[in-house]
């Protein structure tokens, strides 16, 4: 009798033993049931984007852009290309509509040009490529995919990068292309008001333009990569987070892919997107848990605002930000696009 | 009898617990026994520094400049002063020095010009200025910090970042303060081999003369720097991590402060300053097993060459290359100053 009880409480142990394991394993906070095979993420700024500030008509033109900048990079996934060129395809969408805040439609400097940055980075080795402060590179985002490919650097500023692009053979264009209507309005009203503001303190403008894409493709490799015009009349040369490797952009096959966009000094102070990858590769924090606590407390506890968009290496997707709006946009191969811009569900 | 043998054990059990408790206090990896009021740590680049590559009469040169400078900042400390005044005025002592690859005495690029990076971070509030690409600066590092101070970036680049330091009353120079006989004929020989060989491929010199410092003071404030000229016969307007905060500077009083040396796209890509940093926090390392993990390991694997200081915020100071030598000064107020540059013990 006393051995059959014995047997019978060893079986217990190891059922319980197995349970718990079983359930730790469900538990696993970068696993999901189904595995995501590709999937891409974009955004195109975060700031005060509310249905006040922003009527439908207009609304709407942002929506058709980011769903033609998703499906762009979408359609390459789909067809087996790299996430490398899904996000450089996606942002070049968006980099040459005049909505967004990089390279055509870019906010104007002190002086009236347009000057861009825009940073790419491989999650297969960790290369990475960008400019910052270039006039006549019509797509900064292919230019940071250059200096990455054909360069030994991984920053090339003003002129210098413009140079750069000019002797590979890149699309080079006057400084009065990136200019719009829009752009050159905001500008004359900022040199009116200039002797009562003070230049790059302006606070007027709460929208951060920024654009950037994150994606995964079939063959596990993931990317990021961003490209704004800067702040509004910006001077000084000021270069922000953009084009800055950690801060703005990061991408590693062994956690994620980040593009952020905000107010880019405290993204630089605060390494936004290479923490988020810390926090997950040493915390083994899941994606959303690591991008809620980099942007909804660190940042928000210094008042800094901005967001971003992740997607890690089993296709989670991830949008977080602490201002009113960011225009974003996802789809992975279980799932169609989304398109949203405010708090809400819209 | 048998009472008194249980008494005895029972003593015997509270005594080896208490020993092992002690023992546990002294391993404790950011714990010392004797707590470090101030410390100062600074270098003037890593690199082939070989006794074989360094005659006695240059190294002693080397040694004179790298004590001046480390005194310098240490008198600093001593008197109560900040961190980041120590931090400074140590690296504006190797800026005007001809010896190191910053300020005077600095690398000239492809067109034989010198064009200046410099940053620096305060570990008190995590804030941070930066200049990259400037020609007219005496103190590059001085203007950094101004960046800091009295602008509301932290990264400023070429000629915006010139006009800055003027605007302000920085001290200007024509850029051709900055060269010396070594650099120019350095440049002549460049000039002249130009055919044969691609710029920016140049592997001919191999000594990274990056300059930068760390310190902690008495109000417990961490604070780094980093002051270059970049790499030899630069082109395309390039940057490297020393303006990059994350990468070849960091600073924060949770951790460690931090500069770095060496192949500077590796250093970017890797994020090197700020990974020393968020493995301390987040995997609880010491800054000795977290920069001997980054800078030994992860780097070495990628063949990157490279070094760093960092002080953390209880005085423990590292130096940590992987290059043949590395310029490498401290002192604390408990420690006499030590200076070095071989592998070895000199």
């Amino acid at each position: 009798m006393k051995t059959r009880i014995k047997l019978f409480a060893t079986v217990l142990i190891v059922l319980l033993f197995f349970t718990n394991c079983v359930k730790r394993v469900d538990n696993g906070k970068n696993k999901q049931t189904k595995k995501i095979k590709f999937g891409i993420v974009l955004h195109g700024g975060a700031g005060n984007i509310t249905p006040q500030n922003l009527p439908p008509e207009r609304a709407e033109q942002y929506r058709t852009k980011l769903k033609e900048a998703l499906l762009t990079g979408y359609n390459i996934l789909k067809n087996g290309g790299s996430s490398l060129d899904a996000v450089e395809s996606a942002i070049k969408v968006l980099e040459n509509s005049p909505l967004f805040n990089a390279a055509k439609g870019a906010v104007m400097t002190d002086v009236g040009t347009c000057e861009l940055d825009a940073s790419i980075m491989d999650g297969s080795n960790i290369n990475a490529g960008a400019v910052a402060g270039v006039k006549h590179i019509k797509n900064p985002i292919v230019a940071a995919r250059k200096v990455m490919e054909l360069s030994p650097h991984v920053l090339l500023a003003g002129d210098g990068a413009d140079t750069f692009a000019k002797e590979i053979g890149l699309r080079t264009v006057p400084n009065s292309y990136f200019y719009t209507p829009r752009r050159l309005k905001q500008f004359k009203k900022y040199k009116a008001q200039k002797k009562q503001t003070s230049a790059n303190e302006n606070s007027s403008f709460k929208k951060f333009g920024t654009v950037g894409c994150v994606a995964l493709d079939i063959h596990g490799n993931l990317a990021a990569g961003t490209s704004t015009g800067g702040i509004p009349f910006k001077k000084f040369g000021r270069i922000g987070d953009s084009p800055i490797i950690g801060a703005g952009t990061y991408a590693n096959n062994q956690t994620c892919a980040i593009s952020c966009t905000g107010q880019g000094e405290y993204f630089i102070r605060n390494v936004v997107a290479y923490d988020i990858s810390a926090l997950m590769e040493y915390k083994n924090l899941s994606l959303k848990e690591a991008a809620t606590r980099v942007i909804m407390k660190k940042l928000v506890k210094q008042k800094a605002e901005g967001g971003m968009i992740g997607i890690d290496r089993n296709g989670n997707i991830v949008t977080v930000f602490n201002s009113p709006g960011m225009f974003r946009a996802w789809a992975t191969d279980s799932q169609s696009p989304v398109i949203k811009m405010f708090k809400t569900n819209n």
